[in-house]
């Protein structure tokens, strides 16, 4: 009997701001109280975690004095240090304060531009001073809802000289960092510069150091468009760039909902625990989510305590799939090929190009072979189901 | 008075398969007779346009024998000459077949995926024998519905695998192509593997020969999922990587519409004919689209000629926007920096980190200044609707 | 052990163009052959389907001669009754044939109009002689991609004729129809005129014989703008208007899918299979969906077998659900009323409301009362995937 | 030469929420200070608004005391005396206050049901104290995240209780109140009980005072789900329900955008404006919208301005759509009907269900009548571009 209790070696982490959500959105006012970044910590660990990210500004308030700061800073590294958690990705907050509301690196105004630049880099000084290895970037009003305002060459223009800068700060600094770049499509602008996690990887190429720059892609912010989440990971995945990853569900087509990871995406979420399993990731499984918002102080637990659970459960689901003969043996006869068209693939030679333009294909016969594509996925809702 | 007729100058192309499109929809049958190419070349011709572009099946039935394929390629090469217009593009059809119902370069099947390359290289020798020299890969069968039966990150090493290979066949053979990639989220596949203009900017990034290879955006391709289409022309731009585009329209959340350009996103459309009018793309407007299905022989015309006169007017009308005193008035205003930051900005050095970390901004008086964009879109609406 | 067996009293039914599907799309042609109506009926009575529906030309080709017509007729009943099926719905096609390309009852064309009640007439006697008594209208053409060509006001007026002249010929030729009506948002139009369920409620209320006609709400067309389909069927149960379902599955934001039962929204069909069978609802059960374009003739059965088997799994949850003590007693608790003001709900009086009135509420008490809804669906998710 | 300047016989109406909007979202704080109903009446006065609508909580905080309260509201009555604006319509807020995070009419807890009731009562109470005769009702926490926990038929029947007592109250106070229902698919809920317009058409016909109640459709309500606003408003219209009227804007796909009217949709919108001028509806204007974060307080007015000019444009241009000859020629083509099919239509009667069966359509050659809707199409869009 399997218990699915998460343990440290599962690498689940949490960021403050989840469990610390208070509830407000467009409509309505806060519901829960301030929980603080020591009772975060305390309460995350109990329940299995092995780290906690934030913001800056979730460690201390933006207008917190040095000594402020730097007291809140020793408290949360004494309660990691208490709770056995670590710290593993840190991030800027770039899109609360007012002064951000046209965007922070893209900003028509220099001056905000500059100052999102100060902005990150002492972040980023806090972030390593907490042990962060992985860096964040999200950038929550880098977008426009009036074209009109906004050249979006030069959007990406400044995009990139913020990413090239802060590239350098931090080999200068000789930090360790890794940057991950988080797409969203919209919200909380109309439209976002970088809208999907291929967007970023597009960009990362035109970067001057593309080897320490990959992505974050987060579950409801590819879903919000109906896009395949498990697609948009294993194309990161097979490019080298999964750096980091937000975990959380969401229904198609609606706002950023955050949803406890596995709330609605049952069968996509099953293939992405399978292949960050199965594909030697070992970053943190990040759950960037948050309760809904009817909870009370003490449901953020059943919240959190749900995530991780359902992460368990699909693992545990991944392994039964690779055991399954029926399953397998379908796999197999889906992938088998011809044996007498396999001289064709292989790298490009003049000759192999000669043959392969000679072989004489049976496309009636082809079209004819069987793809149980239905059996299988019904085994694999069944699967799913614990029906099998 | 403009007459915003087209000129060959203004590289309209179309498609074959856009004015031959006859009507067939997955709930009703064709309604409109079949067009030969060479009537097509013809009418196109008449109303101004500058090429026509095709996949392989448009020009020669996919079981055409090679005399019937040589003397309709003969026939459609006498046609062009004859009518002045050029076939800047080719393509392959690789999703019509049902040889290619579980994709074609990322079929689980290796022969099928043999043959698709096969498929593919005739085909790049017909486009330069008729000569193209961009050459458009949509993967229309690229995807799955069921993701239990192909790994999505094997998916994406056959796909790379395909244009590694053609690219070298395309160097061997001394054609001069430019490979143009093509983005679709979905339809006719529950999900495609490449979505969007982004993934597969993030994926070129991977080629052997990535400099030969950039991206053929479609406006209604990113629209189905709701993104800024002007946005993604610019990040390719940006990128050096827009090779050719397929301009048309689209109400987002719905099916491939194909619409006539400028019929449903006038601001937006009319914001991305100013982008590739101002950024030196020179490459050919596109159409891919194709008339109503209540329209007969005849109303193809119309479309036609109503996609490139739209075009025109939104060219007329970007114009008048950089010249409309009170439009620039407000885009100074609102790029208007602090001098003081100047020094800010720039490449990284420590120096310029150092300073940059000790600038004392006012957040506050930063958040205050004016961003008048209600005012801009409202005169940017004005200008589209001819009331200013 | 669960069989999952399907017995005619589950009354499964599959629509002749479901299994009959034969994989035809906007970017390919047809990959499995023709399948008999007989055919159909063998096969989906040896996998314990209750019965069969159709459309007028499924039956009998549009151009059949009434000597082809009446033994194509006769052969199907002599199946139905050789297999023990019934055929309990019927419906016209009025979408296939380019005279409906713009529509049959909303057709701008008076002349369509006629011809499209005469058919509808016509497939009425039809269904009677088969034995059908619930009589759908899904109107794929009554749409527009252009609003200027076609008064949205007229549209609904003229469909509101067609509906209450074909009710009273039901009534008039002493059938005993139920007319279920039967939205979609989009496809094969740019925009339908009743884009969903709830658009057809509304449309009922003003008929002249609104008894007689309720809805069919399909899965794959609410879904496919998001909405949430079980509440779409529970509005149209409370309203006791559901006479007919369409079951089968889309991933939101698509076009549409028709995807096996199940195959991908595991939660909201729990929810909905849940409230079929509490509900009282004693009609059929049908699945309009039809297998991958992947599968071969073959697959259709794998496909049609999924969907009732999956049926029936959420079935026998629901009634573990009903069961689970840990989850009856959060239900319970969230449910939980004050008793104290009991008095105040009920139906209007003077007093009740001057009551009411005077009632001092503590609201910052009644915002701390727990609402579990994590932990509880939690458990409905480990519940669906048989971990509990 | 047009000015578009709106006048008191427009009737456009704003929200005190509208104008007074923040620029608090959910990834960022207020940006713009409190404006005080007064001042928001005396500017809105000076652009040459009609009225000015309000929220319960708008007029007084929910936490006032009787006295301030008293005060607050003949401060009020005196601005909008002073000022020359009405107050058509009133509705009360049950969604902000933590109380109604689960829903007010539909919450599961008895006493917050009944507390929603009587702060319904009570608003009605000071909406007939300020001369508003509409009442609109938006649920904006009338759903649900999670399934499990509230059954959507309970909740149906439990809003109806609501607005049978309501109906009830309004007529036994002798108030002259009309009732429009909003309906929004989701946000702040995961999903809302009543997604569309068409819903609420839907329930209304089961209400014990059906007569009194109609529907308030919001433009970006039903645009986030990418429906036809036109085609709605048409229903509501040709069902004598259109009671109220949200005018503001949205891209489809996206979070409740309310953005500036006509910012967007340009076709759609021009649709709604003609539909609304020349249906005869009479009531208010009413802009449900706010300006952008990036605005400053000032920015507001420009916003309010461009939405009435806006529409006016829209209005002048219906007129020109009326009067432009080729297009009307285009029209009358396309409706033009065959004379010999005139007896066919018709009220149902005995004969002429039988001369209707027995009429032999040529379905090839109406499936040939020429349909001009591209030719159409692009005329609109030129008219609507001004180069006509």
């Amino acid at each position: 009997m399997k218990t699915y209790m998460p343990t440290k070696d599962d690498k689940f982490t949490f960021g403050l701001w989840t469990v610390g959500n208070r509830g407000r959105d467009p409509f309505g006012d806060a519901v829960r109280p301030a929980l603080s970044p020591i009772d975060a910590v305390k309460r995350l660990s109990a329940l299995g975690a092995y780290g906690v990210n934030f913001h800056d500004d979730d460690l201390a308030p933006i207008d917190a004095t040095p000594t402020e700061r730097a007291r809140l800073i020793r408290e949360f590294k004494t309660a990691l240090s208490d709770y056995g958690l670590c710290a593993p990705m840190a991030t800027t907050n770039l899109f609360y304060d007012p002064v951000f509301r046209d965007g922070a690196f893209t900003a028509n105004d220099a001056s905000v531009r500059a100052y999102a630049l100060q902005k990150a880099m002492k972040a980023m000084d806090l972030g390593v001073e907490v042990g962060a290895q992985i860096y964040v970037f999200w950038g929550g009003r880098e977008g426009a809802e009036v074209d009109a305002g906004k050249d979006a060459v030069t959007a990406v223009k400044r995009f990139r000289d913020a990413l090239n800068f802060l590239c350098e700060y931090s080999r200068d600094q000789g930090y360790d960092y890794r940057f991950a770049l988080e797409a969203k499509p919209n919200e909380p602008r109309g439209d976002l510069y970088f809208p999907t996690t291929g967007s970023y990887l597009g960009f990362i190429a035109t970067l001057d150091h593309k080897e320490m720059v990959g992505v974050n892609p987060e579950v409801g912010h590819e879903q919000m468009i109906g896009l395949n989440f498990y697609h948009v990971v294993a194309q990161a995945i097979e490019a080298g760039k999964l750096f980091h990853i937000d975990l959380n569900d969401q229904k198609f087509l609606r706002f950023d909902q955050d949803l406890r990871f596995g709330a609605e995406s049952i069968k996509t979420l099953f293939f992405l625990v399978k292949l960050l399993e199965e594909s030697g990731y070992s970053g943190p499984r990040h759950f960037d989510a948050h309760c809904y918002r009817t909870e009370d102080a003490e449901g953020v637990w059943d919240f959190a305590a749900g995530c991780m659970r359902t992460y368990l459960i699909f693992k545990e689901k991944a392994r039964r799939f690779n055991e399954d003969p029926e399953i397998q043996s379908l796999l197999s006869e889906i992938s088998a090929g011809d044996p007498a068209v396999a001289d064709c693939s292989g790298p490009y030679s003049r000759a192999r190009a000669q043959m392969l333009r000679g072989v004489a294909f049976d496309r009636a016969a082809l079209a004819r072979k069987r793809l149980p594509y239905e059996r299988l996925d019904q085994l694999t809702i069944e699967l799913l189901l614990g029906v099998r």
